[in-house]
């Protein structure tokens, strides 16, 4: 277990790649993860799981295909498992995300990030 | 699913009392809940499932049988399965919970808070 608390913005300060989310910790079978994103994702969605997004620093958009919802600092969102979905972020943003460990970041394990562990 | 972003600090200011946690969202089985708390929990452990803490405003100290933990707006700390702690927070603390729905705050059932979703 870890031994002491874990600083997301120290743990964001030790990476600039957009899009390659980092593992903070594990909880319940699930990553905890931090990433940094600027521009337009891919288009996909999880058939096994929810998708969680809480919005540290900037703004995300998340589209899905019927609407928008934009987040700021200290806003959530979650994506229900099945539901096509596009992060978009104009300017850089720092987002937190709560996947299963093992889920391919885009949908799809030939296209996803490996998994980083920091 | 939720048609809009959740914003935890609109959460928070819709209640007042302490350790008494409120279901923002549901992922995965598990509940987000945001509480807040002042002053000394209850020792307790959950034997099926690892616990989530994320300070959102405040400090919070989670006091482990051989050492504590303090947490400080943006840091976050996870109590594995099986292990006794006890939140203790000197002034009031807004923290970001995540547990299985139905999970006990207090580790036991007949001590626990009810579930209650905002």
């Amino acid at each position: 277990m870890a031994t002491q608390a874990i600083n997301l913005a120290e743990k964001l300060a030790g990476f600039t790649e957009h899009w390659q989310p980092r593992t903070v910790a594990e909880y319940n079978g699930h990553d905890i993860m931090v990433v940094k994103a600027q521009g337009e994702f891919t288009w996909h969605k999880h058939d096994e799981t929810d998708d969680l997004f809480l919005v540290l620093r900037g703004e995300l958009t998340i589209e899905l295909r019927d609407r928008s919802v934009t987040l700021h600092p200290g806003e959530l969102f979650i994506v229900p498992r099945g539901v096509e979905h596009r992060p978009v972020a104009r300017e850089e943003v720092h987002v937190l995300l709560i996947e299963p460990t093992g889920t391919p970041n885009t949908g799809n394990a030939a296209t996803a990030q490996p998994r980083r562990v920091v």
